[in-house]
């Protein structure tokens, strides 16, 4: 699993507009309906993380608030898996809107 | 629900020797096995604030650190509720230490 060129990563942040690259990590706060929405969305993320192997930061925040931080720890910055996941939640996310 | 006094916060935070005061709040890091580990102790945290109306940040980073913050929002600062809170999720966390 390779680093993203920048072209890579300006393409990938495109595509992905919800999300803000914060330093060798990309992150995108959801607002849901209330806490116990926020904790099973948090739920659904980890399903899908574990599946993957590829584990995000997850804060629950102001009763809430989602805000999901992804990074590919092994390699140092964000390559291809952290964007697949960030499509991915963003799909999960869409049911919760 | 009042705002503890200096001293009532000082007596509480020596009974709660593992969490640190940040301002308004109070914090403490757990450290649990792995990701799946980590979300359980999210949901069991999750049950007992919804049953107190009493909701934490809770920031699940670095695959198996669990991250709680405790204030009291309508006070704007720390209550009672927040050392109690803090009281029962270190009798949750004592389970997966």
């Amino acid at each position: 699993m390779a680093l993203l060129s920048d072209e890579d990563l300006d393409a990938a942040l495109t595509e992905r507009r919800e999300w803000t690259r914060v330093g060798n990590a990309i992150t995108r706060e959801f607002e849901v309906q209330d806490f116990v929405t926020a904790i099973a969305f948090v739920n659904d993320i980890a399903v899908v993380a574990e599946e993957r192997n590829h584990h995000p930061d997850l804060l629950i925040s102001d009763y809430k608030k989602v805000t999901v931080t992804l990074t590919t720890h092994s390699e140092g910055g964000l390559t291809i898996n952290d964007f697949s996941l960030a499509g991915a939640i963003d799909m999960l996310g869409a049911g919760y809107a």
